[in-house]
């Protein structure tokens, strides 16, 4: 393989040299990528103009536009970036159908501000949200059989370290888990089967990658980088509790799962764990780190594990120095070349990719080696990678057809390069004739993650590819300096790739996947016993005082509410509980009070409460946010407030 | 016309008698136009199936879909409903270029987390944000003869009561005002031209209408109804301060102006000041407000008004009462059929629509003849009526084509309408053979707002028309209980009406104005000195301390900020702002702190601060959260809060 012992006399070099220094320079220079003006001799997709898109259009099998009336074929889930939430898209229209809260307040449909929402997301001591920021990065769905069974999605909140789990019959937010001693928890995925119990073939556990390092606890403000660590952390997939984690030399970034449930894996882009970034830039090679499942779950059963600080979790050693007979050890450190982005499971369950970022290279790594590692098989974890190709500047994430060719972005380039995986494993065994690039195909501008449909799951089926452009420039109308990025969808069913339509967004989608509209079947009512605290018969509404706790509770059935209006006393606190009786799909109500920072909505036999001071004397119109009915403008309520 | 003097005596009674039952039926049955059991005589389009879309696609002159790298040619800017933002759109295409902030939170871009945006939207005394729920309903735009001049977008907030500009050179939210003795804020639209100024032709004023009534001052819990007043108000353009308010009978709803500048006027549903609907709908005709626009303000100027509790703002008397001499009226008011909903103002600058909502009936009053009634020279102010026609079940509101057609949201029927104005004022003299009607088209489902590309300006090119549909059903892939609402694109270039394409959007659109890509011109990247607290030189950067309170001021330039670590001590009150020096087109960066609840954006030459309080010791990455470059994962800095 190139470049392992020695990348000085490896192949490829010139270019990763040049990139290396291209990096630096782009400190000085601003964005390297994106400046039209530096640009020319790196990112040449980037500084020219684009190819015409009707060279592209031509020949596709698959098509976007959809008729009025029709239905998309498959169902996207998006991370939506720092606004927070998930997005639910179709495909291949690109529409947004809804998006789903769950880290961020949201003013429609009342997330953050009812009882119920603020419980899941988490209060301080005096009722406030503890957070209301958020940035997600990556979305992925629950496996039964190695697809994905529609029960739940997780996606992660890197700036505070929280998991959140969305259940997919009712597409909302139900739990949110806020993982212990890290920081800057980016990476996530799923297993797929229990590494020991055969009959354990769908999701369990949940996978996560701490990117920062800190001290252990942290609770004193030391600047010494070297006392920092980072942690591999597992959450159970049905109770969202921590099980376990892992302190690791270097840090976490993206994570990967393989289909046998025995291997996690995350790659490092920092083993020289470097507080400022040319530290964080100095090795040539760094590591896909991978995680042997069962021994770490038996050492936490054999209690060889120490917890930090107020946390009960349990952490065993993955470190190197712990690690050294592969016999025993819970850790492999695989490396791979510089600042590695990225890491995917291959469909056929062999191969996790990993991309070079600052290296031109994508790694291919066999499991079954990695697992002969593991039984001292093996002469060193390194000798597990099968393939390590060049591929084009800046890779960074790699998804699959399910025909043996991976697709992989290319940062600096703005291409995808296609790939074929025997090819380069060929090529990478000796025979120089084997040709591993299949097609490459420009995209506007500096993509960052891509996936194909079903790409990670073994029925992944190489029909549609999307790619989430980090930077889009000039592709939409001018909205001013704050430009939305770019999700561009690619025909993958033919030979070449065709560029089928550019679809703007607000930052930042990173991650998605896309599966077949099959695998899920959504509820559209709710069931009104799922609600304790429901008001079930409009008789039981009416106003229940004890002293100056009130208890408003009534009911909505277009186009009324079953309280008329209703009475209080300046200083009251007052818990509002609303239950939608309307039963028919769609018939949603809103219910707003006017200067009191409230509305929410109620779906159809949904029960949400309120709390709240009524601070100011005066007459209220509640009233109906979400429309309903030809008299939705009447449907009201009023809240007097006497003095 | 029809059915002034007396209702029963009057076609279409038979049509109106039975909307009238039928929308009481609604109240026991649920959702009348939206359940399949009780929908089949009342609404078919929405009972039944979908008429196949190929027959409507074929044909059309316009189509929608773009190939990629296609700009498209207008914008639309569009109400995000009880998101509490504003949408932006390119046309035919229908996609989402960005959302701009203003009434409610945003985590992406750190709008009410930063200083600069929590200024704009106003704070308790505590710091806090003083509203974090709105419901938009109205996006109008800044006009210059009589088109659309670029400058400005306003849109209002129902829930509280505020109106929001933003500027359309940045897309930024600059003010926003909450208006005074008012609830239920609804209808808002710019003035046209000055009424007595002619070189003032544009837009130096926005008209606001209240639609629920209360006590004035509403500082008594008083149940009495009677006792309820609504208000019509008018907002400066430049200032955003409240100009004046009137006192009206009934309550306020939609909005429109005059092209001329003379004439404001508000539909009005609830004459009866019902404080239960039923009341609110026992009238057969309720009525269009017209306001003199030059009689206010000179009875402003003379002192003729009132003041209301802590309000200094000038309260003219609108009162039926107060007005009955027309040669001195402040206000007219034009009677039209049961609960109205909409008053749009022709492009040819003749005619105001009024639709009947629980009235089969579209409404046009010309404005001369109420000018002619301002003068004493109109009998009544009914008089102003030309037409009085027959369109369908459930018309709400009315977009225009230019070439002397309206097309009017049929709610019940699901559809719209296209008909022909001048046919309409003569069919209503008695010519029973002019044929007003001129199409019809199923639209999915329950339409509300409807607007054509330029339709509310005198360059309406009759184009694009958009519809923005309450219900969406079985339209797109199932997401759960909470639907998307479905905004349909259709040509109306031709003599039939063709369905473009479904998009689906959260819940609820409301209202949007469509134009042609050439009326803006937007700024791409900020004016460093635009900021007076901008960090101008990253040698400029540092930690500055006054005791606890503490400012950290530093840059950012891709890959790194100016600072790469900074020290505090447990409890200091830290002000942090951040330049982004980098001055590229795109390039935006985030500033994330972890566990402090800051996340925000600068972009590019634009400065932003937070202040927070470093309230728990440990070490803390703050990293840049808009993808930069390809270093952005390692853009980071330390902040080390030491016990």
């Amino acid at each position: 393989m190139n470049d392992k012992k020695n990348p000085e006399n490896g192949t490829g070099l010139g270019r990763r040299r040049f990139i290396n220094s291209a990096a630096l320079a782009g400190m000085s220079l601003g964005a390297l990528a994106c400046t039209d003006k530096s640009g020319t001799a790196v990112a040449p997709a980037a500084s020219g103009a684009a190819p015409a898109p009707a060279a592209h259009t031509g020949g596709a099998s698959n098509a976007s536009h959809l008729k009025p009336g029709e239905l998309d074929t498959y169902y996207g889930l998006w991370s939506g970036g720092h606004t927070g939430d998930m997005r639910v898209l179709g495909l291949p229209s690109g529409r947004e159908i809804t998006r789903i809260p769950c880290f961020v307040p949201d003013a429609l449909v009342g997330w953050g501000h009812t009882n119920e929402s603020k419980k899941v997301m988490g209060t301080r001591a005096d009722g406030n949200l503890k957070f209301s920021v958020a940035d997600t990065h990556h979305v992925h769905a629950s496996y039964k059989d190695g697809n994905y069974d529609g029960r739940y999605a997780w996606i992660n909140d890197k700036i505070n370290s929280r998991i959140a789990r969305i259940r997919l019959d009712y597409f909302v937010c139900d739990k949110i888990t806020e993982l212990p001693n890290v920081q800057g928890f980016h990476g996530i995925f799923p297993d797929k089967a229990d590494p020991v119990d055969p009959k354990i073939n769908y999701t369990t556990r949940v996978f996560c990658g701490a990117e920062f390092s800190i001290p252990l606890p942290n609770t004193v403000g030391s600047d010494d980088g070297k006392t920092y660590h980072s942690l591999f952390t597992c959450v159970d997939a049905e109770s969202m509790d921590v099980r376990w984690q892992v302190l690791i030399d270097g840090n976490c970034d993206l994570t990967a799962t393989s289909y046998d449930g025995k291997l996690a894996a995350t790659n490092q882009y920092n083993t020289e764990m470097g507080v400022h970034y040319e530290d964080m830039m100095s090795a040539e090679r760094d590591a896909c780190l991978f995680f042997n499942i069962a021994r770490i779950e038996e050492a936490v059963k054999a209690g060889k594990f120490k917890t930090y600080g107020d946390s009960k979790v349990p952490v065993v050693d993955g470190t190197r120095d712990a690690n050294k007979d592969a016999k025993t050890a819970l850790t492999a450190y695989v490396s791979v070349p510089k600042n590695p982005h990225g890491v995917n499971a291959s469909p056929d369950a062999k191969y996790f990719i990993c991309a070079g970022k600052l290296s031109p290279t994508g790694t291919v790594i066999e499991l079954a080696k990695v697992l002969d590692y593991f039984d001292g098989k093996l002469e060193s974890a390194d000798k597990a990678i099968v393939a390590e190709v060049e591929l084009g500047l800046g890779p960074l994430h790699t998804a699959f057809d399910g025909r043996g060719n991976a697709y992989t972005t290319l940062f600096l380039d703005s291409q995808v390069v296609k790939w074929n995986l025997d090819a380069a494993i060929k090529f990478h065994a000796g025979d120089k004739s084997a040709k591993y690039v299949v097609d490459r195909i420009d995209v506007q501008y500096q993509p960052g993650h891509l996936n194909a449909s079903q790409s990670e799951t073994r029925a992944a089926d190489g029909k549609y590819l999307a790619v989430g452009c980090k930077f889009s420039k000039d592709r939409f109308l001018p909205v001013g300096p704050l430009h939305p990025e770019n999700e561009q969808l690619i025909d993958i069913s033919g030979d070449k790739m065709v560029l089928l339509a550019d679809h703007p967004v607000r930052g930042e989608p990173h991650d998605f996947i896309i599966f077949k509209r099959e695998l899920l079947s959504p509820k559209q009512v709710y069931n009104l016993d799922d609600f304790p605290n429901a008001v079930k018969d409009p008789k039981d509404s009416g106003v229940f005082r004890k002293g100056n706790k009130v208890e408003v509770r009534m009911t909505s059935q277009a186009p009324a509410f079953s309280l008329r209006e209703f009475k209080l006393k300046k200083g009251d606190i007052v818990t509002l509980t609303l239950t939608n009786l309307d039963k028919i799909e769609d018939l949603t109500h809103g219910f707003a009070i006017p200067k009191h920072n409230i509305n929410f909505i109620v779906n159809p036999q949904e029960t949400a409460s309120v709390t709240f001071v009524a601070d100011k004397p005066g007459v209220y119109w509640c009233y109906c946010t979400h429309f309903c009915h030809a008299l939705h403008l009447e449907m009201r309520t009023r809240m007097i407030v006497e003095a």
